[in-house]
């Protein structure tokens, strides 16, 4: 691949590694016998979510309405939009699913939005949320108002999930475990007690990277939802949910200037090429907003981006060397502390290793 | 305007805020007998930019290419790019200029850029940059090579340029202005010391909102730089830069759920959305990753997001009476801790209060 010839910043992808990350993750999924419904939100690529899928082109996951509109357009079916849906979304789900035919899943987690998928006449197959303990989206498992959601929801109701969005908080596989074991858990404790009511229950579906890949047991489990293992970054290598070589998502970028007096160099990736994310740090030290790579070989320098402004990232350097090594005008490829922002930050497209370009559905409308 | 209208999230700009806060800028300068070259990197709109230059369309600041490209292409001239140039960007320079026939301005700081520059036959007018203490991009007012930079821009070169990018880093005026000195004084130093050596100096250009407002004096500079004064944000209201009622940008979120175990609800306003900075916290408490307001009024509640995933804010309620108020469904509107990522952070495009739409040219190409 010809970095010199890109402009940047640039989103770099590696082919060998997605499609090493994509293989590996279905082949687990095979062999915990559970459907794989890969999370779109990170790639927001076609080309991405056919190898994430073996080319099945169904059950996929999105984050935006966005994301579901093209990928419907792009032939997937059966996308579950994993945010709580509103009445204001309503008109979009129904002409995404009028306009390509294909079916559009929904989440609620509240009395409220079951009626009003009803009320509206939405044809949506609808799953209930689940709170495993994150706290975000979810009614507890032995909230008093789920069998009357799922009631409400009658012809509507697919099944319920959970994500336990806070197994990435730690870097302790065995804490990551037991939070999959809570998971699967909450999820299968509700399916049985909807199921004991005499609702059918298709879908039992639980994911996020970690308690995907470290679950003892998907016992009961239809489905996972994972997407961070597409790329990986640097959050994920601080909580040993992959290797450096597992990275498949760098930012090209060119180094613009030396400080000689502060003794930091500049790149031109800055807050929106890489995102203000700096969750990596908190397992890992001396990464910053990125690690600095040689641009051939994705071999990491001891260098981090450790201040960024809007297009500045600003490096210290640890000695005079690294301003001869790398002089102004020099390329490099910066590993991202958190591969989802990244990507989504503006860059638009991918730059695929194999020299193609792949675009990308980021933003809303 | 109507809100319900709106897919959330989505981003709102108040357009006789706009104005105001333009129009005062315009009014400073004049006052102070300097030419504005305003910075475009926030709004990245063309309309944005016609107001904030009082429809001159001319010395404008941008941060990308892509802005060069785009606003060179709605006519605006003389279109300074404030990141230091380098090789692999010269062929874009040189396309946008024949094809507009616009004027693009560049930034060096190296003897070595200096010297492609003049290599590559860049027609580009440039100007030295001088590190006044940001210890970013810049040489320092004292370096032995600015003589010679200079010199070889030769007909290329049109002056000097400094941002005190740390006056951001304080809420203090008197350190501002204290800033703001050291800054004129950094660039008036070096124009007098390449004059004294013959080579005339067109421009001095100084430039960060805090400086412009409140420096002292801005004798012998020839045009300041600003560009968050146009919308402000929380950082700068932090500042004491603005006041609330100043703060024209806010993103359209809806209530997409209810946690009442954990104490908070979900707005679907995340780290896209909002981007993940928050620098707001360092002079404010309590405003989180943006604060909440009434859709119609943008009276704030005492309601923050202070958390976030992609596409989830989460907001912790003060009592079940913030449940009643804003029901699953509700719609808000969220000042931005830094408005600079929020608006580049993929919404695309600005919905104005005069229920016009007005594009922007987020990303690199």
């Amino acid at each position: 691949m010809k970095f010199a010839e890109l402009e940047t910043p640039a989103l770099i992808l590696d082919l060998d590694r997605l499609k090493a990350n994509t293989g590996k993750m279905m082949a687990r999924c095979e062999a915990m016998n559970v459907i794989l419904r890969p999370h779109l939100k990170t790639s927001k690529s076609v080309e991405v979510a056919k190898l994430a899928t073996g080319g099945r082109m169904g059950t996929v996951t999105v984050s935006t309405l966005q994301e579901a509109e093209y990928f419907a357009n792009a032939g997937f079916d059966d996308i579950l939009y994993a945010v709580g849906i509103t009445p204001n979304k309503f008109a979009r789900v129904d002409r995404i699913q009028r306009e390509t035919g294909k079916t559009i899943v929904l989440t609620v987690d509240s009395i409220e939005m079951a009626r009003a998928v009803r009320v509206h006449g939405l044809t949506c197959p609808v799953l209930l949320e689940i709170d495993c303990g994150e706290h975000r989206g979810g009614i507890d498992q032995n909230d008093g108002s789920i069998l009357e959601i799922a009631t409400i929801l009658a012809k509507n109701f697919k099944g319920v999930m959970s994500h336990a969005g806070h197994s990435y908080a730690t870097d302790d596989i065995k804490t990551v475990r037991d939070i999959a074991a809570r998971e699967v858990g909450a999820a299968v404790h509700v399916a049985d007690r909807i199921r004991a009511a005499g609702i059918p229950v298709e879908t039992v579906s639980i994911g996020s990277t970690p308690t995907v890949l470290h679950a003892d047991s998907l016992e009961g489990i239809t489905e996972v939802r994972a997407g961070i293992y597409m790329v990986w970054d640097l959050c994920q290598l601080g909580r040993k949910m992959c290797k450096i070589d597992d990275l498949a998502l760098s930012v090209l970028a060119t180094v613009v200037g030396h400080n000689r007096n502060a003794g930091v160099l500049t790149v031109d990736a800055g807050a929106l090429a890489m995102s203000k994310d700096i969750g990596a740090q908190n397992h890992m030290s001396n990464v910053g907003f990125g690690l600095l790579c040689d641009v051939e070989t994705l071999a990491p320098f001891d260098l981090r981006i450790s201040g960024v402004h809007q297009e500045h990232g600003t490096v210290p350097v640890n000695s005079e060397a690294d301003f001869e090594r790398l002089p102004i005008g020099a390329m490099v490829r910066v590993l991202p502390g958190h591969a989802c922002l990244t990507a989504a930050a503006g860059h638009g497209r991918f730059h695929v290793t194999n020299c193609e370009i792949w675009d990308r559905c980021d933003g809303w409308v």
